[in-house]
């Protein structure tokens, strides 16, 4: 399983890779999952680094899901960079890779969705509706197929990896859903696939997204704002970028529950955590971020 | 394990049967499981009895699962006897009870369900809507908990198996799905936890529905009727029933879609198998019953 000839091994059939994972498990090896939909970046990378150090094997899947996009968004677009992200994948240790067809993964009848419930329709499911039953459901294939003992996934979709859990959570699955922080670029923009869209002059006005969160989160903690304040401080900071197009959401959230938190009582969240996030439309490009911090 | 005090082991904590089911793995044994909700007849006791045989340890699940209870139906009647239930298992080796409480299985804020799409409007979903999705989310829950082997299902359920298959086909799940015949009465009643619903009266009337469904596969095998007789010649047996109240599906079915073949040419199903299946409301009680049979 060293990638001795600087290669990785690639698997497309969900029984090989079962069949995979139960050699490893018969020899006692411990597995991680990284679920992606490729295009892999620094963000990604630093999950599977961190999984190949706590695991023997780790496993990456690279699949663009249908199910998690609407009929007006990008999957047909979605960046597909098979040869590099290989590159870039073979210089760390015990990963193989698992690219499954969509057919192979939704064949001809299939007809078992995963239902998440409301969570699922707060922040970017309210402007993406079955978004995250999308993702809850092929989430839960992977999970069963591969059985890792440890999933990755990062910071950036938060309201993901609160769904991810609750789904493991709640249909008893024995998995640990392990979370890494946002990788950023230098100008503090969150690494996305979807930032490969950006022109050069959205690409600035990107960097605004970050520095949103930052101006509210450093204004909220020298208590020179409240919760209140969270909306009209981080819109009107996107809004000095002429790219952006829409802000769908920017504001403060509870957590746990993703509730917005804007108009309650600010010495209810005294000492605990609250997200701050946002989704915002730049071009044509729909991007998200958050912070997550302690009032 | 063994039941030597002639007790058996009664567990209700998902998280006690996990590491339990995790101590029979360390030791390499295999386990089945049997999920019921209770009121223990002998078509679940020769399943609990097929998984005492092929496997090592068997988790027998007692759980009245609220999910799949319309808001009129019988959850809160439905028969319980805890005591009768332990008294049969115990006279059945290396068996342990699960019996988690609902808030275990559906603790507050619980939303993850499982959609099984439309087989599960089929047959009995018509008259149970969400009945099968209900379904479908507790043996989800208890496969992930439990982890079996292999699941046993009894096929007098038969739309019931059809689901299962496929939400273990399509969530990827690596579990056999195994079946055992519906287990009769001297008369052909099939049993069912229900029956102890019903007066001497109408238990007369209850076998009728074998008897329905016996007469149109004699004569079906002996071709002096078509797909396209066995609905009136169904009701018409049924009917002889003053107790008989309501009919709610008695015809026949291809045995994987479940859709209604009475007005499909016969020779599609030469040589296949099909499935003739009745659900019919005798007083005030809803009993099932089919029969698998090759045209």
């Amino acid at each position: 399983m060293q990638n001795q000839q600087n290669q990785i091994e690639t698997i497309r059939m969900p029984s090989i890779i079962r069949e995979t994972i139960k050699i490893f498990r018969q020899r006692g090896k411990t597995v991680g999952l990284v679920p992606t939909m490729g295009a892999l970046h620094n963000g990604h990378l630093a999950l599977v680094r961190r999984s190949s150090i706590e695991n023997d094997a780790t496993i990456v899947s690279i699949f663009v899901n249908p199910l998690q996009f609407g009929a007006n968004e990008d999957f047909a677009k979605y960046p597909r960079n098979i040869s590099d992200d290989k590159d870039k994948l073979k210089e760390i240790g015990n990963v193989v890779l698992f690219m499954p067809d969509d057919m192979l993964m939704y064949p001809k009848g299939y007809s078992t969705y995963i239902d998440i419930g409301e969570i699922g329709t707060r922040l970017c499911g309210k402007y993406r509706p079955g978004h995250f039953n999308g993702v809850a459901t092929v989430v839960c294939k992977l999970l069963n197929l591969i059985k890792p003992d440890r999933a990755y996934f990062g910071l950036k979709d938060y309201q993901q990896i609160v769904i991810i859990k609750k789904l493991v959570n709640e249909l008893n699955m024995d998995i640990d859903i392990l979370t890494a922080q946002t990788v950023r670029e230098y100008d503090g923009l969150a690494m996305s696939s979807r930032n490969a869209y950006l022109n050069s002059e959205e690409r600035k006005d990107a960097q605004l997204i970050y520095k949103a969160l930052k101006t509210v989160e450093t204004q909220l903690l020298d208590k020179s704002i409240t919760p209140a304040d969270v909306q009209s401080l981080m819109e009107s900071t996107l809004r000095t970028g002429s790219h952006v197009k829409e802000i769908q959401y920017a504001s403060i959230f509870d957590h746990e529950t993703l509730i917005d938190i804007s108009t309650s009582n600010v010495n209810n969240y005294k000492g605990k955590k609250v997200l701050l996030a946002a989704a915002v439309i730049i071009g044509s490009t729909r991007l998200i971020d958050n912070l997550l911090i302690e009032l």
